[in-house]
Order: C-alpha cells, then structure tokens, then sequence
C-alpha cells in the first residue's frame, strides 16, 4: 500500500465510516500492527478538525501472560482508567474508531480457556454501551497483518489480503465515496421492505438448522448506517453488506449450525451448533473452542439470548470472494449472522429513552457481550412468518426474494 | 539479544529495579518499538505474583500530528483517563516500570517548538506526581531500538547498542544481581559521606561554568535507592552511578553549561547554558532546541528553579564508553548532572508529611517538569562549601575526593 491508498483509506474511515465532527474528539483502539493506519488516522482526524486523538494500543501477549499465571480470583478485573475512557467517550460525544485484523489469531490457542473466558479484556462492557449510547459516532473497520493474512490464505501475503480489503472497502472505485453512498442506499431500501412487511418472526432452515426466531412488533430493520442521539449518521462497519435487527429475546426455538469458523478472543470456533429453547440457549456444540462459547454464555443472564439477527444476500464481494477471513467484521458481511448477548438497541425507535429494565420487558436484551457468529449459506432458506402464519420467502439461494 | 537475556533482564528490571511485590500491580509505560522488553516484562511479572499488569503503548506520531493541525487552545489539554491511571498507581501502591530509548528522536524537529513546549504528552504531572509520592515502587529502564542506535551510532546497530546496554546493566556480570548490589552499596556509601559533611553549598566551576547552589539544610543525598513510604526499596533507574539531592530552591547564582546534548521531547538541545540569579533561571542559550527549553520554564513558576543535583564520578562505565546516547537515562548517569523543575522529594525525610507550601517553605522545588542535563567533564571541579565558607574538593578531574 502507498502513501496515497493510506491517506485515502483514512479519510474514508473518518468522514464515510465514523463521520467524524469537527472539534470532536477521537478514540482509535488498536493492535500494535495497527499502527500505520492508527497514525493516518490521527494525521487526517487532526487535519480534518478533531480536538484530540487518542489511541490506545492493546497488547494480547500480556493477556497471554495473565492467563498463564495470574490468581483465578482477579482474571475478571478490568482497569477503571479504561472505564474512564469510555465513559469519557460517551459524555463527550467523541468519535470512537476500532481496528481490526488480528495478527496473531492462534496466540491464546494453548491456554486454559476456562480461564481465557473470565478474562474480558479489551472487550470491556463499558466500550459496548458507549458505542451502543447513542452519545459516539464508531466505526470498526479492518487493516492487513501479516498474521491475518497467514490465517485466512495460509501464507503472510499481506499485499494479497490489502488487494481484496481495497475491493470491499470499495477503493479501487473512482469515487468510493459515491460508490459507499449508492451501496447505502441499497441496503437500506433493502430494511425498508423488511419494516413493510412487519413480520413476527424469521425462520432459518437448511440442513442441521431449524430454527425461529421473534421479532419484536415495534422493531426496525436498519442497514449500514446508525444515528446519534445529536444527530450524526454513520457507518458502523466498514465494510458493510448486511441488514439487522434485535430479535425478541424471548423467542427463539430449534437448532441453528454457524457455516464459517469464527474467531474470538484469539481461539477459532469451528462447526459451532447452538440450540435454542424459549429464547434461551440450552445446548452449545463445536468441533473446536467450544469452551469459549461456553465461558461467554456464562458470562451474564443475557448472554444466553439473540441480540442481532442480520440478513446479507449472495451480492456481497466478500461472500463472492469464497475467501474465509477469520475476522467477523469480514465474515459476518460475507453471509447471513446472528448474535448472542446484547440487543441492537436502535432496532427500538426510543431505546434511548429505556432504561435497562423497560428494554428487557420490550424484548431487547441486555449483555456484556456481543459474538457473531456466520449462518448463512446458498442451502439457507430464510423465511418471514406473518403475523396470520403465512410464509414469505426473504432469501433463496442467496438471491434477495422481497420486491420493491 | 537471545530469549534468556531477555527474560534475564526482564528479571533484574523486576527485582533490582522495581522491586516488585508479589500482589502488586504493575504499570508499564512503553513506545511501540518496545514491546519485546514490555511483553516479557507483563510475561516476568505474572510469573513473579503480580495481580495485574497494565502496558501503555504511547504513540509520539500523534503527538507530532496533533501539534502540527490542532487548535492551539487544545494543546495543553491532558486526558482525564491516563490522569486516572497514574492516580490509581498511588492509591493502590502499583509498581510503574518505564521503558526509555527514542526510537524516532527527531520526530519533532520541523513541527513549531512553541506550540510543542504547550502539548505535555505524554509527560503528565500526574505520573510524576505518583512515582514522587512515596506510595509506588518505579524504575526506568532503557531498551535499544534502531532509531536510538543510529542517533548514538549513525547507524540502526541496535546489537552494538545492546552490547553497551548488557554491560551497563551489569548482565554480562556471572551474579547481576550481586553485582548491582555491591554497586549500591559503594554509590550508597558517598551519599553518607556528603550527609556527614553538611555542606551549604556545591560550586561548580569550568570554562564557561561558574555556579554556587544552596543545599538545604537538612536534605539528604541519596544514591541508587529509594524507598516507598510503606517500606519497600527500589531502583528508580537502572543503570544508576549517580548520588543526588535536592538543591534549596532559592539559591543558585551564576552560570552553567551543559557538556552533553540533551533530548528532550523530540528534540535535541545542544550547548544549553543557563543562567542563574537568586535561584531563578534568568536566561537560557543553546546552538538546537533552545525554544524546547525556554517552553519547558513557561510550563510554570516551579519550573524556573533546580530541582535536583547529582554527581558522577570517572568510573562510570557509561562515561568511560565514551559515546554520547543522546538519552538522558544513560547520558545523566555519564557525567555530574543537574536538573530544573520538580524537586526531588526524597531529599527530606519528612517530605511525605509535608504539603506542597510546606515544601516550597523548606526549600524544596514543585512543579510538573523535571529535566536533567548533564554539566560534568574532566574539566569540572565540584567544590563543597561548608557553612563556614571553608571550600572542600568533591571532583578533580572526575575522580571522588572524599575519603571514608
């Protein structure tokens, strides 16, 4: 990648993605094989008005060191200077910018993963309300390491894994901008229909998978694009070819297999299967990183409920690719996804004004985490199931089934 | 460097410098080129007890950014969160582990000095406030990148520069450990000796060089060691060949020129000669950074006067080397030294119990800088003034003149 290809991405990063504000502050979370674009980032943030940049450079080898040697009993604190700065993020309206792309996926692999999962860090519950506020304009975009670029293609060929993020970031478009503004538009036409048609529930069916999942009655579809409480839309995600919703948190039966690997906290879950009952999940299986799975279910009642339900069809690059990532924020745009732990909370008009307890008694659920996982797949027949018990089919062989 | 010196030199930081209890929590304060040394030092620290270790990575390209884009008024702003961080180390008694070793040293020559003088990053008062406070264990440690190799070298040998380091440290020593020790005691020892004379005054005297500074009367000098208030000894910098004290504020006169550049901020000072009256700073020169400098004494009144004197003897083996590091860890522990800004608590025993007006009553310095530059070569005499007038050689030609 040259000078220019960095600058540019930076600038799409902060003015598409995040929509960063002038005099606003900026939050960058990243790895230490982050730091070319953490310091574009800083230089165009700077140069575009923001008041203060901060990144924070988070280190998974002490992480790695903790879980080898630290008490049991203290692997659940978490630094109150790190509170701090997400709070701080939400009282001041920053902008907050998370990189991804991790680059040594495998590191936590040999580690007890009971005790990797009562280890939170960096994923701290106060950096997900902050971004879920309504207060921060985020965004989480991705970056080429050598490690991610091994992981996904079995070689460290970073130019190669540059090569197919420049096609899903749409930089190789004349105008990615305009090319960015004209994808938006699609995908939230795309929720619009979705909204129409007001169904109660969703039913996913292919071989291994059964499953139905409710919909809350006043809940919206959105694509793409999120807005802060004062105003500000953005793109949470760069790249983005999904549309979501929070689920009902309390209606969800049948069995659901993931059809990519997902890789969390440093460990690759593979052939995850997770059955559902009432809401509730009451069986996790996986041919590897199970246990994590397990250990973040355990985390918190809410945990163990749906918060995200996301459709993408067989248009996306990334799915066209057949390249798995190993990174969700590819992956999840890849294919159809759904979460456990906490609800979207802009999928409720005036989440902003519930509190914890009004949102649960509306069906949104509440958690400390949040893990996608990929369940999408040309087998995979999606349904909306009407509130009369009529079946509409949304997605059929990949292909997008609703009319305008 | 193999892994077992690493891991060895992981150790002595630990033990020899911090003194690191086990229970302890333990900050690390690092550049992104440092994270070998950092990641085995969270790795060390874990196996040695720690409860829990925090690494922070500072980016000095966001710095230079901010100061070359940022509104001026927003310069001096700190985060409240790294504020909280350094507050925390005191309250819960952690132990703090700086890494030095610029890997960029001139990172900041083109940007503006004034408006670099006003950003403070990431030197916050209240790190300095806590590991002046009594309540925290700290060393400073260095770590040999590529950039600092060729600004000492003119070439990135960063094995050359290892090689110095390794011996300084003591590491090529059979016992290290040992070795510090016996070096303590005998640094130790001539502390004593200028306790037992009491002397008024020091005089420094060179071409150039004509300057009487006051010493309060009941300070003490200190060598090597330190000790927290809840009585744990440490290190605060390995190498160490320094005894040191804290001068009376309000008494220096004349003029003194440094005999070594000093880097400071991302800039080199070169040939800085200082003037004195009534224990202020009344003018500053230098050939390259004098505009740093000058930024420095605005930061507050404090900053004005002397905070700390130190002597060195000939057989410093980083004098001996003969090579200038252009970092101040390894140059100050050369050659005699004196620093402006905070002065060292330490020099009054009872400087726990004491308030800041109480201190300043005393004699003792307060501010949020505190930079050293070295003033000692071969030519330097360094006379004791007792309080009868009566001159005592300390230095003559860098040898010691005390005797036991």
């Amino acid at each position: 990648m040259n000078e220019h290809e960095l600058q540019s991405y930076a600038r799409l990063v902060l003015s598409v993605g995040a929509n960063m504000q002038a005099g606003q502050d900026v939050t960058v979370n990243a790895m230490l094989e982050h730091a070319p674009l953490a310091r574009a980032l800083a230089e165009e943030a700077y140069a575009m008005g923001a008041r203060y940049v901060d990144i924070w450079y988070w280190d998974p080898h002490a992480k790695r060191s903790r879980i080898r040697h630290a008490p049991n009993d203290t692997l659940g604190w978490t630094p109150p200077w790190l509170d701090a700065r997400h709070e701080y993020t939400a009282e001041h309206r920053s902008a907050n910018i998370g990189i991804v792309g991790d680059p040594e996926p495998d590191l936590l692999v040999e580690v007890d993963p009971t005790r990797a999962a009562i280890d939170r860090m960096p994923f701290l519950a106060s950096r997900l309300t902050a971004n879920m506020s309504g207060a921060v304009n985020w965004t989480i975009v991705p970056w080429p390491t050598a490690g991610w670029a091994s992981t996904a293609f079995g070689e460290p060929d970073v130019d190669r894994l540059w090569g197919y993020l420049r096609a899903f970031l749409r930089l190789d478009q004349p105008d990615p901008v305009a090319a960015w503004n004209e994808h938006v538009e699609r995908l939230t036409t795309r929720a619009a229909q979705m909204n129409e048609r007001g169904f109660d529930a969703l039913h996913y069916r292919r071989p291994g998978t059964d499953l139905t999942v409710g919909l809350m009655p006043d809940a919206r579809w959105s694509a793409a694009e999120m807005k802060t409480h004062w105003g500000v839309t953005f793109r949470p995600n760069l790249p983005t070819e999904e549309i979501f919703t929070a689920p009902d948190r309390r209606r969800a039966d049948g069995v659901i297999r993931s059809t990519r690997p997902l890789a969390t906290g440093g460990t690759v879950v593979r052939d995850l299967e997770v059955s559902f009952s009432g809401g509730v999940v009451t069986d996790v299986k996986a041919s590897t990183g199970a246990d994590i799975v397990r250990g973040q279910l355990e985390a918190d009642e809410g945990a163990r409920h749906l918060g995200e339900l996301a459709l993408v069809d067989g248009s996306s690059p990334i799915g066209k690719s057949g390249v798995v990532f190993f990174d969700t924020l590819l992956d999840e745009n890849a294919t159809c996804h759904i979460a456990y732990g906490a609800g979207i909370p802009t999928a409720l008009e005036d989440a902003a004004a519930l509190s914890t307890e009004e949102r649960l008694a509306r069906g949104l659920n509440h958690s400390k985490v949040h893990t996608d996982f990929m369940v999408g797949s040309p087998e995979l027949e999606v349904d909306g199931v009407t509130r009369d018990g009529d079946r509409i089919p949304i997605l059929r062989d990949e292909v997008w089934q609703l009319g305008g």
